[in-house]
């Protein structure tokens, strides 16, 4: 057969009936695996061939109220697509669960308002039975429709107020634990570059390193910076340098941020690990590409993303997945760096 | 009204009559805009709101044979999410000018053969409009299905044999313009750690530094790595140096295979630019992270990607979109690297 031309007409039953020469009622009883005679069963498969026709699964899902497509809904692309290494991680991790229960992965972005409102659309709308939700807030458009919809969804990290399905770490423990060890080398002037205090992650990174300094945490010594991306660490280590030259350790709040730290040291004459010791969080492809690589917490990225994806699937096949949340574990990563 | 518990049963229009006390012919009327009494119209909007009904725009999509939202399919995720920044460029650029037309992107990704027949499925099903495709390869599942279709698309790169909108750069333009400049900087023994070589943009940025180096081209002095990736940049450095301890400049056919050798340059105690030039290709993040930040070719990843979607808006409009090929500028910016 010919390929139609693009933006052609799709072919339908009714084509398929009529260059068959049989009803409509018949070509659907063949489409879904009825009773039929030998005889119209060919005559219906040629003219299938014919007239180039493909069975819309739109209608199917109409009838079934199953799509089998789940939502991957990301927000703030700009950030984490072009920064965050974790993002491609989750993303890979939890196409991989859902493939092998056969359900189509689509991943939605959301950049601007216009997108949040189109996209909470789009989930009203019956084109996906769940969404696996990246990086959501409270209070968020996209958040609300699904509560509303009561649609089956597994978050990762933890909005806060939230009481549905969701996988995360524990940040606080792991930056608890990755400053009690840079601590317990003999570093006495340690600060932080903290990002995004506005997302859970952000603030509980924070919250650990002041708890593992007790009363010696010293404010003056954490630097505070919008994004976990490499721009933000270099310059929130050149304001930390003016502050505090005597500065002898930084933990990055991310891999990204402690490799623009180490390149803002670097810019400065300090030696690392010898002058001032850095360490990470995330254990990413960054973590292996400064000199010498990052001391780092190994954030489990594609089992995130697959533990999201198994709990929407548990909701989708009836069952009811755990409303609080699922914690993967997050090691030290001892490299060179501290 | 009380969220329904997850999974439950979406509410229709049957639930939305029965509450009204109305038929379900009129209860659709309301929704499709027709004309009703006052009185059951707000009968319809309470019950509306009571039993919690939402339109079902796979239903809408039966009638209208339109879904409104646009594929955006990316093969090897594995290499693109985590290695190459310039695929978050295109999907964001893509994204944008779908959404300024209030076009929905769905982000199909293709990781496995079953990714790819179930993705073939979901095109054919009848889920999106159009779509815009990123590395595609001849005789792909996707390529053919999309051809059977009719549907129209555009690619990002041009995969050989296709004659289907395409949008690009000149790659091998580009890459025999960098060449040339590193060349006039008095470089002799010009190499180069080659990249992807099954895609068009490795094989032509191979065949730009052979005909930029003409009768000089000497092919001891080319590796050739799998990915565009700083692993395989390192790797590949180490084997030239190796073979060709000599060696003056080089060429990472990307901004990740360059930093890579310039790590692999530290590693070996050899200075850049005083020892060996480095450029590489991109001028994605990683230009800017090496030190000395690199000399490079501009891809404009977000420009390709709302081009490409562009060109799919073109010929949902009803327009034709030219088959052949855009090319969008792609310029050489000088940096201390070379």
């Amino acid at each position: 057969m010919t390929p139609p031309p693009p933006g052609r007409r799709r072919s339908t039953v009714h084509d398929v009936a009529k260059a068959a020469g049989v009803s409509r009622g018949t070509v659907s009883r063949v489409l879904n695996g009825g009773y039929v005679s030998e005889h119209a069963r060919e005559a219906i498969q040629t003219a299938i061939r014919e007239v180039g026709y493909v069975p819309n699964n739109a209608a199917r899902t109409l009838v079934r109220q199953r799509t089998q497509a789940v939502g991957f809904i990301v927000h703030e692309p700009h950030s984490l697509f072009l920064e965050d290494p974790n993002i491609g991680g989750i993303l890979l991790g939890a196409n991989t669960a859902l493939s092998q229960a056969d359900y189509q992965m689509v991943c939605l972005v959301i950049d601007t308002d216009r997108d949040t409102d189109r996209v909470a659309r789009y989930l009203s709308g019956g084109f996906v039975d769940g969404a696996v939700i990246v990086s959501a807030r409270q209070h968020d458009p996209i958040t609300d429709v699904v509560e509303r919809l009561g649609l089956p969804v597994a978050y990762v990290g933890h909005p806060p107020g939230i009481s549905r399905p969701w996988v995360g770490i524990d940040n606080l423990g792991a930056a608890r634990a990755i400053t009690a060890r840079v601590r317990s080398s003999g570093r006495r002037r340690i600060g932080m570059i903290a990002a995004a205090l506005d997302r859970d992650s952000g603030s509980d990174r924070l919250a650990g390193f002041r708890e593992a300094l007790g009363d010696d945490f010293d404010e003056t010594l954490v630097e505070s910076v919008p994004l976990y991306a490499f721009a933000d660490g270099e310059a929130g280590m050149r304001r930390l340098l003016e502050r505090a030259p005597d500065i002898d350790a930084v933990f990055g709040a991310s891999d990204a941020v402690a490799a623009g730290a180490v390149q803002a040291l670097r810019a400065a004459g300090r030696r690392v690990p010898d002058d001032v010791g850095v360490v990470g969080f995330d254990d990413s492809a960054w973590a292996r590409r400064t000199d010498p690589p990052l001391t780092t917490v190994d954030q489990p990225a594609e089992g995130l993303g697959a533990a999201a994806a198994e709990a929407v699937l548990v909701q989708l096949s009836g069952g009811v997945a755990d409303a609080g949340g699922i914690l993967l574990d997050a090691p030290i990563v001892w490299r060179a760096s501290v």
